[in-house]
């Protein structure tokens, strides 16, 4: 059971603001925001040195802490600078020759898609789209006909930035096994609302960040490469914390996933990511899903029964992030107008996610994103007022 | 005039400790420490993104006051996770092709030789060291004489972080220019306590760090790019800020040197450097080199006059890094030593500056590197602890 006023007293603002733009940056609790401002004070204190040597035990377990959320090792994870770091140090890891195919999904956010087309050009690898089915989720069937010996990727975004759309995860990780293909998994928008259980999904490597539904701090986020393809991928660009310089003319990578990251870190925002997980462990991803989904279906419903607003999201179960247009408003009006009423919301733009946002001919459009430590008077709030511009 | 009471009392921890570990990680003044908190506060209150947003003509500052340290153009600088993404984002983005020379000098530090030694294997491009001079320093003239049409680049540390030794870098850069060879420059320990200009120095592209002699946060950098240069490069990895994803199969980089960032960022951490910067811009350059030579030459020639003590420094006109041994004691012991007694300094290990460690045969040394906000009696206290010490 969550314990919904102890975590609202753990999160100030929630008296103040119905903040429903998690899928942006979620409100950090305090034990984050504390966690993050007492090591910028041991630092001025003592040192920026002697800080993180005084919390050298609570940094190792903060790799302990993310590897419990993912059902990983702790020698599976790197911490990064943010998400797409972490995608990109195992992406550009990866070596791919002319000809060899990287599979996506239709609703992949944009960070990756520059990237793939980036190697794309460099290297002779084409990217193909595996097509959506009905209810707008990767068709997994038309994924396995697409497998052939020049499949060298596939990537995906679990949960994409624009709406509701929850990929079958899991599907696609059975048929990356079965062909014995890489497959990584950007899970940015899954991870803190979701249970996420790399074993149990099949990937290979996974990105998320600390900002998002994990409540972290900005400015984080992590990696997971799974151990029988850690050693054989060396990292894009190296330090030597990631390749210690053993001699003259010679780097020995680390064994770890750490061989993702550089030596120099933010480690008052690591403590906060930390603190973050640990937050969320607590409570339980089990129990936390249940209402996220739970408030955001409360919201979708109320949405969907008014006049002049369309749904915009895709899926069998959609998720937390719930998606709309109101007919006669600019979705950048209606946020700024909910923002006057106390409501935090956002918008998700076609450049975000570009081929499906031209596949639906989207607009810029609306992304309500609630959270457990939201209620339903909130996601009442935005239903009425939502109601009031429609019927305006 | 440094106004040093002012200063002192901007920095509360000098009361209880001498801190000569500005080389490590310096003590931030109060106004960093505060512009971090604070907005760390401000994200808990209204959110990461609406706080980015209030703060969105600071942040925007930020670029020119980094421009404003070093003599260049906003748009020529990129703020970056630390100093090694910064030179690393520079560094491979840079074409190499068989046989290519990649000139460095001796003192080169460990995350740029390990990056060389990965680039050299992958494209077959060979590390040349540039010999020193009797002084220690980059010769000059031998850098003039290996120059020929294979040359592709010069990369070099200015201040190298085992020692008091300046490369004459402004000499290194005619010879650059002079031979249109693209001109990398580590500047982490020099940035924040010595004048840096980059049209004086004549380099393409400078990185550093916000920790050390600029008093900023952990986990922050920044790049700079020639804008003549800017445009031919690449970065080696790209989101959808560097490159926006402007059709389905096309992205479009940025033409400023933010196409070396990428979207998300730790923005307290930013402003915190921010800060820091203007910190050291209020104060000046000029006076902050000339006080942290005074002080560095005071401990220098205190140091040397103790038997047992043996200075390490190389170069000319030795800057703000001062490193010895103490016959008979580990450097490590001494370090430890020294912290007991409420001076704070640090050690250089060999692997961090492998060839000039084997060219001089360097055991871990001791380093201690004074700023402007040091008192002579903080010196004369270390000091009069190693002279303690080398008795016994």
């Amino acid at each position: 059971m969550i314990d919904i006023d102890q975590i609202r007293a753990d999160t100030p603002a929630v008296s103040r603001l119905a903040y429903l733009h998690n899928a942006g940056a979620a409100l950090m609790p305090t034990a984050v925001v504390g966690a993050v401002k007492q090591h910028i004070d041991l630092e001025a204190e003592i040192g920026g040195y002697a800080a993180a040597d005084r919390v050298s035990d609570r940094l190792d377990a903060i790799y302990g802490s993310v590897a419990r959320l993912l059902n990983a090792a702790a020698e599976e994870i790197a911490l990064t600078e943010n998400a797409t770091v972490a995608w990109q140090m195992a992406f550009y890891a990866l070596p791919f020759l002319p000809g060899d195919r990287i599979l996506t999904a239709e609703a992949e956010y944009a960070a990756n898609y520059v990237a793939f087309l980036q190697v794309a050009r460099r290297t002779g690898a084409v990217i193909e789209i595996v097509p959506s089915d009905a209810s707008g989720e990767l068709d997994v069937a038309a994924l396995e006909r697409m497998i052939d010996d020049h499949v060298k990727l596939i990537a995906i975004t679990w949960v994409p930035t624009n709406g509701g759309l929850v990929n079958p995860a899991a599907a696609v990780g059975k048929i990356a096994r079965a062909y014995g293909i890489p497959y990584l998994l950007d899970a940015c928008q899954a991870v803190g609302h979701m249970q996420v259980d790399v074993e149990a999904i099949g990937c290979d490597m996974l990105s998320a960040t600390g900002r998002k539904f994990l409540r972290g701090p900005r400015g984080t986020g992590f990696l997971y490469v799974r151990k029988a393809l850690l050693q054989q991928l060396e990292p894009p660009m190296i330090d030597h914390f990631a390749a210690p310089w053993v001699s003259r003319d010679r780097y020995q990578l680390r064994d770890d996933a750490r061989r993702f990251e550089t030596w120099e870190n933010n480690y008052a925002a690591r403590l906060g990511l930390g603190a973050a997980v640990d937050y969320a462990l607590a409570i339980g991803l089990g129990p936390i899903e249940q209402r996220c989904r739970l408030l955001a279906g409360r919201l979708r419903t109320g949405l969907a029964a008014i006049g002049g607003v369309t749904i915009r999201d895709l899926g069998r179960t959609p998720g937390a992030i719930v998606s709309f247009t109101v007919a006669g408003y600019e979705a950048d009006t209606v946020v700024s107008g909910a923002a006057t009423a106390g409501i935090t919301i956002g918008a998700s733009h076609p450049s975000s996610t570009r081929i499906d946002a031209e596949v639906r001919a989207l607009p810029v459009i609306v992304r309500a994103s609630p959270h457990y430590y939201n209620t339903e008077a909130e996601i009442d709030r935005l239903i009425a007022h939502i109601a009031g511009l429609a019927r305006r």
